[in-house]
């Protein structure tokens, strides 16, 4: 049978035609009009798609690059900072902050959990500069308590937030203003929809403040500079143009999903990955699989092996057979567990699909027989229950 | 008439179709074994099209992320460096290696001119640790003479070596290893014909032998850490893949260009941007401009503006009648010249076009008349008389 190649990885995601077209049809130099239009209206744009009044800036890298930019331009060497850690991409917070110098106090959950507040609490002392998170660890399909824990860290005056939300953004309810996210952080490789390349960040006041007192060498990520550059309607060093363009044309498309309103079409994929989240939950619970996260984020899944079966192997099987990406588990997670991705550009029948092949899988990887149709049929329940008209589903 | 839009500046540049097609199509995950083929192939094409046995990384960024990367990998604070400055680009090294602490010697000339080698031997102390230049000064249109610069420098056994030759690969002759330049930087929307995004380097057994004592502050451009990563067919972070696909295409057609050798394709990019900026030279006198740069580069001519008038006003001109993109000076030279770039995507045709488009704005923007054809003429006699075999022009 022919076998289309997906991806249902936690980045890169399925690409948008409207962006891969935009993103190969793009020439324009970006010292000149056309692009400083393209730059002017993506930035404003951007702004709206992640629901924020602060500055957003969009840099040629990936999203650790701009990880890197949060460390840098807002803490000086000797600093103490609080890392909040339970997976992968919390541990590369404590890399970076111990790389630029920063005095690191670690608050490490083991993988698959999320913190409790009273510890988040216990560990912020007044002399706490900056406290690192991700809203969504997608090496473990956690989402952590992004609002709460911005509570906690705002009843300290000068402590700035820092919230890793590359796969966060897009695929879960932030309110970085109101919450108080002195920075976020999101890459074009998520819920956008595009290829690799190109990472942002929203910096609220309290943060450019921070910046004018900062020593930490920094000039590619230079984000004052940058700052500058784009209140002109250009960036500091060369823009990644053709990308540019493509997120030119994915944001067009996520304000059409809201009619006309970019945040809205923002939440409408904040909705569109959490059905897909519940559909996928429901349909590996329907075939005994345990979820590996306590507290499940809508930007992936990941599910525990079978006992005795390597995840390599269902990974294997999935390309295999399906020709479809889904992720193993990272570092020590390698072989326990599988992750599928609801980032972006998924739909019910890429859910239904992939669920369907699941069962095969198993199938095909354990000895237990599996009963054809039973995650789907869980998934369609959930897809069905989700309707808020019923009738359009029974028949109209 | 009809306009097409066509890039004439340093960077970005022309386009070649199928690095705009590969770019749109890919969508492979970066961690799978067809991403690792790509990688891997274009990392080995890359040592060949630069013509080095040294390792070779290509980065999610533009150059001047690459730039630093030489900076923060290869120095420590409070090291001494020579920066080697006539142009905007020379200035950015002496402002980046202040970045980093370093203590800065600059050997700097007026713009328009380069170093004398007994200057350069005069301030090259034997506390001096690295040595900082370009290939090409893209603001000015100069080629500085690296191959006699690394000799001084390499009389010194302690002292690195590193070049921007960002506008300088695949427009001007370069033997990285035997002159022992010890970094040498690129940038993908250069000679490489694809867009921006993407930044390179060649790195020295002398430079990553530097690396393991040097303490600057470095974390998404530490290369010792991508260097273990690509010895496993990976980047350390996600990668631009669409660009890389790009990339792959590009030296596809580099190599073509040499008849399966991408080693002699990457020469005839050189000879080819040499010829397209001989005839521009010819064709810019011919009308009695005069060239700003005392050491032209093949990478771009820099013409000064003629008497009274703005430069601002030829590129418009240029804009508004040909939909051609000239690039104006930068900073102080902003007004007194304009730039026509030769790198990379450029043939015949578009040289002579864009030298009959410049006698035609000359003749709009100055009160004196001009004699059409003149400039044309001039770079078709430039091209007669490259050509080996006479006899093709004479009629076969």
């Amino acid at each position: 049978m022919l076998r289309k190649n997906r991806l249902f990885t936690p980045g890169p995601t399925p690409l948008l035609p409207a962006a891969q077209t935009a993103m190969a049809s793009f020439t324009a130099h970006h010292r000149t009009a056309d692009f400083r239009e393209l730059f002017q209206r993506v930035l404003a744009d951007m702004k709206e798609f992640i629901g924020t009044r602060n500055d957003v800036l969009v840099l040629a890298c990936s999203g650790t690059g701009v990880m890197e930019a949060s460390v840098s331009n807002l803490t000086s060497p000797g600093d103490k900072v609080l890392v909040l850690t339970a997976g992968k991409f919390g541990e590369r917070w404590t890399e970076l902050t111990k790389a630029f110098g920063c005095k690191v106090e670690v608050l490490s959950r083991p993988y698959g959990e999320t913190f409790s507040l009273d510890d988040i609490q216990a560990k912020l002392t007044s002399d706490i500069r900056a406290v690192y998170v991700q809203a969504t660890e997608s090496s473990t399909g956690v989402r952590h308590d992004v609002e709460r824990i911005a509570k906690i860290v705002h009843a300290q005056d000068d402590t700035l937030f820092i919230v890793d939300a590359i796969t966060g953004l897009g695929t879960t309810h932030l309110e970085v203003d109101s919450w108080g996210v002195d920075f976020i952080i999101g890459g074009s490789q998520k819920a956008l929809m595009m290829p690799p390349g190109l990472a942002y960040c929203a910096v609220s006041e309290r943060a450019w403040k921070r910046m004018e007192t900062t020593t930490s060498p920094r000039f590619y990520f230079d984000l004052r500079k940058e700052r500058k550059s784009a209140a002109k309607g250009e960036s500091a060093y060369t823009p990644a143009t053709s990308l540019f363009a493509a997120l030119g044309a994915a944001l067009h498309f996520i304000r059409e999903m809201g009619n006309g309103n970019l945040a809205q079409g923002g939440q409408e994929l904040v909705r569109n990955a959490g059905l897909c989240a519940e559909m996928t939950r429901a349909g590996a619970r329907a075939l005994g699989l345990k979820l590996y996260a306590s507290r499940p984020a809508s930007a992936l899944t990941a599910i525990a092996s079978p006992d005795g079966v390597d995840a390599g192997v269902i990974v294997k099987e999935f390309r295999e057979s399906f020709d479809a990406v889904v992720a193993n588990g990272q570092g020590e997670m390698k072989g326990k567990l599988f992750r599928i991705a609801h980032i972006g550009y998924y739909d019910y029948l890429d859910t239904i699909g992939i669920l369907a092949a699941l069962e095969h899988v198993l199938a095909k990887v354990t000895a237990k027989p599996v009963e054809y149709g039973a995650a789907v049929r869980a998934a369609q329940e959930v897809y069905a229950g989700s309707l808020s008209d019923k009738r359009q589903l029974i028949g109209a």
